[in-house]
């Protein structure tokens, strides 16, 4: 297997984007990603592209085509992949092994999501298409609901409290602010979600993430390649992937999500590092829960304590692992197809000493981490400056 | 790179599945492909699955969870990937890619559609969603009407005729009426198609590959894993793929495929052949000028002879290249993420010397021909005896 590093990112504003088509938007993202690499159409081998549904929400499917096509990219192969919410991270995990095996030189990597186009009220329905048919979404649960079960049986196991949840949401808020890409930027406090509507008893409104239109696109190549590019590559050093079951009820544990858990692991150990290794991680913060999950998930605290640790502030972009710098899934915005892939730029920007007010200083190696539906799919890559 | 090879196959039968549900019905494709490999589940990497659109037809996106899990197979990767139509030959590459990078050994690539739970007439409305939905599905163009417009053309410039198409229809029934898988195991005459209902001239029903419920999978390992399980290993010797304009009205020409003659192009490269080599061929005759369409692009006769080469029973599994000798989409049934893995299933059961009534008599070299939507994705592969 090859070497393969990050030479370029693009992203688009994260939002209610409605003066801006699904195939506009994937287009803003990956020419900002060319011309950070500075690298023309022309060298790109092949392009994987996360999406959960445009099926669904644009009445779109063949959304690869559509890609290539609008880009100017013809014939360019375009793949489409697809795990809910962790689409990005497997539209990264591909475009890697397909540098990996020395099939291609030049990949993007993408990910975009359009859902403010359906009926209100439809959206949610739509995203409950990731949880199972049959045994959960058909009998009424939704994303909301699922993770209100996590969230109550972390609160009764750990002692996990409303207030550490509403921390997590402050946090990210806070590093949202200070991201101009973000949805949210602006902070919010304690009380503020406290106040927001109660959506799923223990999760108000703010324990929430967005619903949002937006894209993101990383260009990768060959470790040798990226020579060509840039002074600073990124290095993929860790690539991990793993399966859980797609209903929450077939788990031992509300606690964890095992294909999380599995899928650190597999990049922890691809990339020869441990998770007292990292300096900064973006992780899947679909729910103010989820952070805390997972951020005990990866190793960064002891299954439990996730809560203590953020009420710390060790999470905080001044904290022993700083998380969710972008301002994280609840204050950048989750567009879904487009998260995993938006969590590599910022982790990026990071390694490269580009994230502005938001830097952490001396940050050398990092982590993404993307989780589908309600732990059905993980996937977590370790990112190192390459230089 | 690594050289990669099938070790099995599984197939379900194709048709109208109303006691087999979307997740049964891969199930089934899986475990006889672990079967006939005689491979264990847990010797399994990861997993690919082509599938179109779960989302519209049963409200399920995230298969690739579902897959795993109801396989019994968590926490093994899988990944579905989407290109419409050429969904399953997507997932084939992209399981021959993770082999030839080295990240995996055994991998299965498998490919499912459920599409009769829904409501009648849905199904091709939600089949147009490969189409462009802003320039052609939006304005009420199929994939019926799509195809129309090229034999059309392809009658206007070549002066190929409805007979010709018809005899595409006449061939590929009778082959699958010596397939136990297939949707319609009986012959017809090209007084049946000219008599079955106009759809959109110059398509008769009989010019058209019917809605079907199947799954499929193929068992891929390295050229070196492979010799531990079989002494008959089939070598993936090329793969190509290629995108083309989502819009019919975009191309040059609406007579060939772009994006077929591309991805044929590459395949036979990588492999080192040309298409005087290959021995037998699977492809995708959504509509009967397709086939003829496609014999073409790859070379097996000039551009505007394909009409004449099916007349001249060149075609016919006695003729000189055998063409859909599985009864194609046609026959066979065309479960749309389906169809790219039963290709592969029906050559390697070719070079094999395992077609029973169908085998094609020393056959050493075959090709899939896989194509999404109206040519908007093209996928070939070269499949060679490996002994």
């Amino acid at each position: 297997m090859r070497d393969v590093a990050i030479i370029g990112t693009g992203i688009t504003k994260f939002g209610e984007l409605w003066d801006t088509s699904f195939r506009d938007i994937f287009v803003d993202a990956g020419i900002r990603a060319l011309e950070d690499a500075e690298v023309d159409g022309s060298k790109i081998d092949s392009m994987y592209v996360g999406n959960m549904s445009a099926g669904q929400f644009i009445q779109q499917e063949h959304v690869g085509s559509l890609i290539a096509d609008h880009a100017g990219l013809v014939p360019t192969p375009c793949t489409r992949v697809e795990a809910a919410c962790a689409s990005g991270g497997l539209a990264l995990r591909q475009a890697f092994i397909s540098i990996a095996s020395g099939i291609h030189d030049i990949v993007v990597a993408g990910g975009i999501e359009k859902m403010t186009d359906i009926l209100t009220g439809q959206t949610t329905g739509a995203l409950a298409t990731a949880a199972d048919q049959e045994w959960e979404a058909y009998v009424g649960m939704t994303f909301p609901g699922l993770y209100a079960l996590m969230a109550r049986r972390h609160m009764h196991n750990f002692g996990t409290s409303k207030e550490q949840m509403a921390q997590v949401a402050v946090k990210n808020h806070k590093n949202g602010s200070l991201n101009p890409h973000a949805q949210y930027q602006k902070e919010i406090t304690v009380e503020d979600v406290f106040d927001s509507p109660m959506v799923t008893e223990p999760l108000n409104l703010f324990d929430c993430s967005p619903i949002s239109d937006g894209g993101a696109a990383v260009i990768l190549a060959s470790a040798e390649k990226a020579k060509e590019y840039t002074d600073t590559p990124i290095l993929i050093s860790g690539s991990g992937q793993a399966s859980g079951t797609l209903s929450l009820h077939d788990r031992e544990s509300l606690t964890e999500i095992p294909a999380g858990v599995r899928a650190g692991k597999s990049a922890y150990d691809m990339a020869g590092v441990k998770s007292e290794d990292i300096d900064v991680a973006e992780v899947h913060d679909c729910f103010t829960i989820a952070e805390i999950m997972a951020i005990e998930d990866l190793g960064f605290c002891r299954k439990g304590k996730g809560g203590k640790m953020v009420e710390e502030g060790q999470t905080e972009p001044n904290g022993d692992i700083p998380i969710n710098t972008s301002g994280g899934l609840k204050s950048k915005g989750h567009p879904v197809g487009a998260t995993g892939i938006a969590q590599a730029v910022e982790i990026t920007s990071q390694l490269r000493g580009e994230a502005g007010k938001r830097q952490i200083d001396g940050a050398e190696i990092g982590l993404t981490h993307n989780i589908g539906g309600s732990g059905g799919t993980g996937v977590v890559h370790i990112l190192e400056r390459g230089d």
